[in-house]
């Protein structure tokens, strides 16, 4: 490990080691998506520029947009005050984050007791994800 | 277990009983605070209008506020793809999020390698918590 890591260390990972990110656009502040990251995802997350997350039901690295193009260009990081929460500011390229094809994952609102999904599909999944 | 629950049930609670919660200021867009929250917490956070987490820590539910009296009066309420992360849009009464005084808890940014903290202290966290 070298001097230049010593800001991972500041990280406090968890049991898994694993900390929470939330992605945030950092043009209009829409929370885009959530995910986790491992000590590695960060660290590439960081020097390639783009948001690299860790996928817990793959197990592995996942370069976010790596089949359907999405990627996002990372503006700023910052971390919590418990140092176990970070927070990614990007551009989302395409505009859209979520695998439903939707500009956020976050679009089902809670109105009178039920959940109602209240953000259009922008792409089909369908197409987003073809081979 | 009553019929208007039901929106709790699509929550996928984790094998803790547990759900990442982001706090997002509803007017400003800027993310305030990570926490997590069980099934009774959510519950709560519905019934009295104010976000109501689960400490981890503390073992025992934390209406956010019940000290400082920085209360989060909730404005919507999001889930998202995967019903596994629940987004709160909140008013975040006195301005101030986090236990350090700032705003938010996200107040360290990675500049260079190294985590700097950009955002001012608000209130000393003494006047805030002293009884």
């Amino acid at each position: 490990m070298s001097a230049k890591d010593i800001w991972l260390n500041k990280v406090k990972w968890s049991d898994d080691g694993l900390v929470p990110a939330i992605a945030q656009d950092a043009a209009t502040g829409t929370v885009l998506m959530f995910a986790w990251m491992n000590r590695e995802a960060l660290k590439l997350t960081v020097e390639c520029g783009e948001a690299v997350y860790w996928s817990r039901s793959r197990k592995k690295l996942w370069h976010k947009g790596e089949e359907s193009g999405h990627v996002q260009k990372v503006k700023e990081i910052r971390v919590d005050c418990d140092e176990d929460v970070v927070l990614l500011k990007v551009e989302q390229v395409g505009g859209i984050a979520c695998h439903t094809g939707r500009s956020h994952c976050f679009f089902q609102k809670l109105e009178q007791g039920q959940w109602v999904a209240v953000e259009p599909v922008i792409k089909d999944p369908a197409e987003i994800y073809r081979k």
